[in-house]
């Protein structure tokens, strides 16, 4: 089955302990789409500038990922500066320019029409919204937000909220969202702005996955919680929440049912492309892997968690 | 099999978004003792005041708790006053008062000295010494302490750390420690002061174990992470940590043979005995409990983080 996602493609400027790095591919749908890839087709929807060239193109198409949707128009593609001197869990951005993305209209191919699955990657809840409404009959449609929309664009948030199935983001913004500090009450109450499934992810200690109770109370799917990989050194977290993603709803739509173990598997999974995302600067390790070393990893996550 | 464990009998007064409590019993060796008490013998080793009456004794008896070596002295017992209403993570301290604990020169009782494992809760490292020395032929030793030891006495506790066999430490004292912020990298380090097997607690999203490896280098065990239980609401976290250590080192004293496994099932009844204590005020779920509810519980924690 394919996805069909909608988010940036941008250059980023990163800087961590383990160096710098000049203006490398990324954005949310890039590490989404490169995820995904080794689970299933995936279809991209973006807009990029001038500055994107057949080299960069090349990267999604090794993967076999479909980028007849990513439009190219006069300007620069959306460049983020940010690093992770202090804080490996929390970039600081010294620089965002939306350049392209200011005027962005996403427009859905034709071909990308079939799609089971889509997923709405962090950008403005207006283009979201745009996008879900354009293909009304997807299976499940999954969504990541931020702390900047959750604040300051929360009527926008709040309709694209009523129409996901899942909704992936981080503690402080579970927690901002609900305006509560409380994990499981915070859940709660999200869900209730319409995602089933909530995904929190916790950084290096991984992410719980909560199902809201049926609409007589008591089916609720039980809470399940992925642990992240103990790593030895993280060279760049950039992009890690998206490949999460990535490898979560990628081998969702990769499953004939989506049984509550398949979401299970899901989360690990995601765990697993998260760790892989933070060993290399930007995109390089997601380039360069292969379906043996996930398939390998997957088991260490569960020699990580098992008892027996 | 049965543990001593050496460590504070205490009063706390807790102020948490829950409530408030004045003078409720408390001190780590307090909540270890109840914890351990539902998997093994427990012998107490620490000193007390005036203020300490057989209503509190009657606490610790009535868990078949051995309070032999716990004596009684003039003046007022070990006083601690703290708060959570900013942060269920972290206690804010507003008043400390050692008061008999200043002078304590930890005795121990011959009927203890057949233990086969040794606790040195969280005091002064000069004291975990002494009561090391005293108890020779232990199996097994497990040891706690905090960033004021680690700041102030190095000197002091890396002579305790020698003789450990297990450490459990949080997060922001295992980096401390080791003076590095990457988990896997400080806890090589902290390893290698001493105890084979080090337990890093993440306060609400559960705990590591690492295990250094064997002289050869090849033989480390697994590393292992349990979670912690989302709790829909956490009324006092207050001994959380010593009650995870009371159910992990307990249920390894109740074991045959120290197996991974036996480690990894630890991990899971310390998670186990660390959600309990933050269900009630001071030591009150920890009194209440039984046997069947504590399993009813490891059998979650299995349901919230298997794959099957």
């Amino acid at each position: 089955m394919a996805i069909t996602v909608v988010g940036s493609v941008a250059y980023d400027t990163i800087e961590t302990p383990a160096g710098r790095r000049e203006r490398c591919l990324g954005g949310a749908a890039t590490y989404f789409s490169l995820s995904a890839s080794f689970f299933c087709d995936v279809r991209v929807i973006a807009v990029v500038g001038e500055d994107f060239g057949p080299e960069q193109e090349a990267v999604f198409r090794a993967r076999g990922i479909d980028t007849k949707g990513i439009e190219h128009t006069a300007g620069k593609s959306f460049f983020w500066e940010g690093s992770y001197l202090e804080n490996l869990n929390e970039a600081k951005t010294h620089n965002t320019e939306l350049n392209v993305f200011a005027a962005f209209n996403p427009q859905i191919p034709d071909a990308y029409r079939d799609s089971e699955f889509l997923f709405l990657a962090n950008i403005d809840p207006v283009l979201q919204r745009r996008v879900r409404e354009q293909m009304p009959d997807v299976k499940l449609v999954a969504g990541d937000t931020m702390n900047y929309w959750i604040k300051d664009h929360r009527a926008a948030l709040t309709e694209v909220l009523k129409g996901l199935d899942v909704l992936l983001i981080n503690d402080t913004e579970a927690r901002m969202l609900a305006g509560n500090n409380n994990l499981v009450q915070a859940a709660r109450a999200v869900m209730a702005l319409g995602p089933r499934f909530l995904v929190v992810k916790h950084g290096e200690y991984g992410a719980t996955l909560f199902h809201a109770a049926g609409p007589k109370g008591g089916t609720a799917g039980r809470t399940f919680r992925a642990p992240a990989l103990p790593l030895e050194e993280v060279v760049d977290p950039t992009g890690a929440g998206d490949s999460f993603a990535g490898g979560f709803f990628g081998y969702l739509a990769s499953q004939k049912e989506l049984t509550p173990g398949a979401f299970r598997r899901a989360m690990f999974y995601g765990s697993t492309m998260g760790s892989f995302a933070c060993e290399r600067f930007g995109t390089e390790r997601l380039q360069q892997l292969s379906r043996g070393e996930i398939d390998e990893r997957f088991h260490l996550f569960r020699e990580l968690t098992h008892l027996d």
